[in-house]
């Protein structure tokens, strides 16, 4: 493995093997690279989460993380991916972490560049780290995927989290349903009401309301979603006795969930966070040390 | 102490311990933190120094710092200050040194929050590590407070360093007196004029003008600021022998105070900066190693 | 020497000193300095490699890079660029590398700073790392500069990299030929045809073009000026057996040089970056030990 750019590219084995070194990592066990490898982090998006989380875990693998500023850079004049890329090549990165606007924006960089890239997120596309500590946290609750049922409610056809899970969840034998209004279905056959899928589920995967993005309808209110899809406390008391929330956050607060949920017992919301630093420590030694995994 | 919030939370007792801990800083002593801590820096406000003064306090007291830009971060997608900074925390972080536009915005991170927290700054409010190196600039010219005469000068009531000074330094014993045009004086009983103040102050503390945050009066010019309260050479030739000039900076020449006095010889402006890097490493020795001082 | 701020204040000497000692650094060779000296990059205009390459060439020699974020700094707040320096020079930085959009802003640093000033760039003035970095590339080539012939095609006006070349360039016994359209040779002397130049040049340096700067001419568009000025195949074709092509980069392709050229074999675009860390470790070396070359 010397890229991470979609989940589509990992098999069942690839997934697994992360997650089983992200748990060596949460357990306590340091990382020895063979040396100190040079990383910047190239995040053309806003992004405390994401941006944070991989800083924390370059200098826990002990890499020399390098700053670029992407709101700041060459980038606005004009400069390609690939010319960007390949000048902090040239300059000694051995890896480079991208959040871009544009979908698929490494399909220009799958030739002629030798650092590793690791997708943070690519427009409405992928976000296969975000998917990987999902698996993470999941697998950590309950020991396997088989069989689970995992429903993700929200903005289906703009989401990367969405489809980085789906893909990856499916082939791992998860149970994988979707809830949303029918405008932000895409091309996802889902439902529409929470009737019936409550009760029986191991995970509800709660997405992000992206104002940022698109308004898909200016007469759809913050309210009316909150009142259709938003989890209440009245939907979490029919949950299953051990079934857990997430949420890839930020949130906002009384529009997905009530606020008074985010913290609660079978909120899982705070622990993805934290998992994430342990899964991008195994992401970054598999790709820096080029482990056949 | 857990945290830095407000000037009013410490005691007379931990200022003089901050200031001799600061002390033995400038002299040289290095600090052996137990473990190396990590640290965040959020300035949501442009700052230099104090911004600056923190990164080099935290390299010095041995913290890993993991950079944030607070203009580029999903608080700019609505996120709250607790979230925000309780996703630091499951990053994380040891620690948080925060400077916000909003008056008290750490009221939302007195609960649930696990980091120690350092307030650089709350829009109109505190500004603590400013005052306590107000206050060992103070106390290495003059190796006590009693009886000294300080006069501040400018924006009293937007000041948060007037705010924070002035609540330390009477319960230290000075005798604090104010200075600004009456639209300034917000809930504080000023003096107007030099008259009577500037033969017997042991020190001038001029404040910013602070043009970013505010316009009392369009028609109340830099000129005619300067001509009534600014520190002009006829003034300064007035001062008592060994009293002292300070300014937070950054200094507006030529409006608070003649360009050419910036760095005379009763000028500790440049001292103030340089003093910072200590006082801010006994800061960040204390909150994190959880003293009990 | 104690600044570089431009090619103009270097001797020979000088400069195949910084040369030798990059080249040392290319072969592998560290770098002890006597302690670890702290340094900010203050970039008030966007940059992606000049930045990045300081970035690294700093910590492969040890210091300790202390962020500085000018585009969120107390210079909006119109702080004077030595008020902002002398304030980091208190904070205890050893060194400043400084990019900003006034011609020789930093006169106003020559006196009463006692930090090292590396100018990385002063607005259509000099660029003298860049210079180097390009020096030791044409060094690299042909191991003298005695006798060849470089041309430099593009917005010579405009360009501090076509001013520092120049310089120094044609006091190291090259032969400098300018190209470019009319309105573009400012003081220069220049040729407006490839005719005689693509044949017996040893450097065809090309220049960026740079639109966020300014618009000579509206009606000048990137189709004619590629017409009449970029380097095609045809011209290509037409270079000396062992000549080679520079550009300092960002490249616009397609406009200064046909996109498929910028990687041919005698083109040296990206490893101009790639020396350009090993140059400005001998730059910041030779600065911070105060070495006497």
């Amino acid at each position: 493995m010397r890229n991470l750019l979609s989940m589509e590219h990992l098999s069942n084995e690839e997934v697994m093997q992360i997650i089983e070194r992200a748990a060596q990592f949460e357990d306590g066990e340091m990382t020895r690279l063979e040396k100190s490898y040079n990383v910047a982090n190239l995040f053309f998006e806003p992004s405390t989460r994401t941006k944070t989380s991989f800083e924390m875990a370059e200098r826990k693998v002990g890499c020399t993380v390098i700053p670029f500023d992407a709101d700041f850079s060459s980038a606005l004049k004009g400069e390609t991916m690939y010319d960007t890329v390949k000048t902090l090549e040239m300059i000694g990165m051995d890896a480079v972490v991208i959040r871009a606007k544009e979908d698929e924006y490494y399909n220009e960089l799958l030739e002629g560049i030798n650092v590793a890239v690791i997708n943070a997120g690519d427009g409405a596309g992928q976000h296969p780290s975000q998917s990987l500590l999902d698996l993470y946290t999941i697998h950590k609750e309950f020991s396997s995927f088989e069989g689970l049922k995992v429903t993700i409610v929200g903005d289906i056809s703009h989401s990367r989290v969405a489809k980085s899970n789906a893909t990856a969840l499916k082939r791992l034998g998860v149970n994988v349903r979707f809830l949303c209004p029918p405008e932000w279905a895409g091309d996802f056959e889902a439902y529409h009401s929470w009737d019936g899928l409550i009760e029986d589920s191991d995970v509800i995967m709660l997405l992000r309301i992206q104002h940022e993005r698109h308004v898909i309808n200016k007469s759809f209110s913050k309210e009316s979603y909150h009142e259709q899809y938003g989890l209440t406390f009245e939907l979490e008391a029919k949950m299953k006795k051990n079934a857990i929330i997430m949420h890839p956050a930020p949130v906002n607060r009384d529009v997905e969930i009530v606020s008074e949920l985010v913290e609660c017992e079978r909120s899982r919301i705070f622990d993805q966070v934290r998992n994430g630093v342990f899964v991008r420590m195994a992401i970054l030694e598999t790709l820096l040390e080029g482990r056949s995994i």
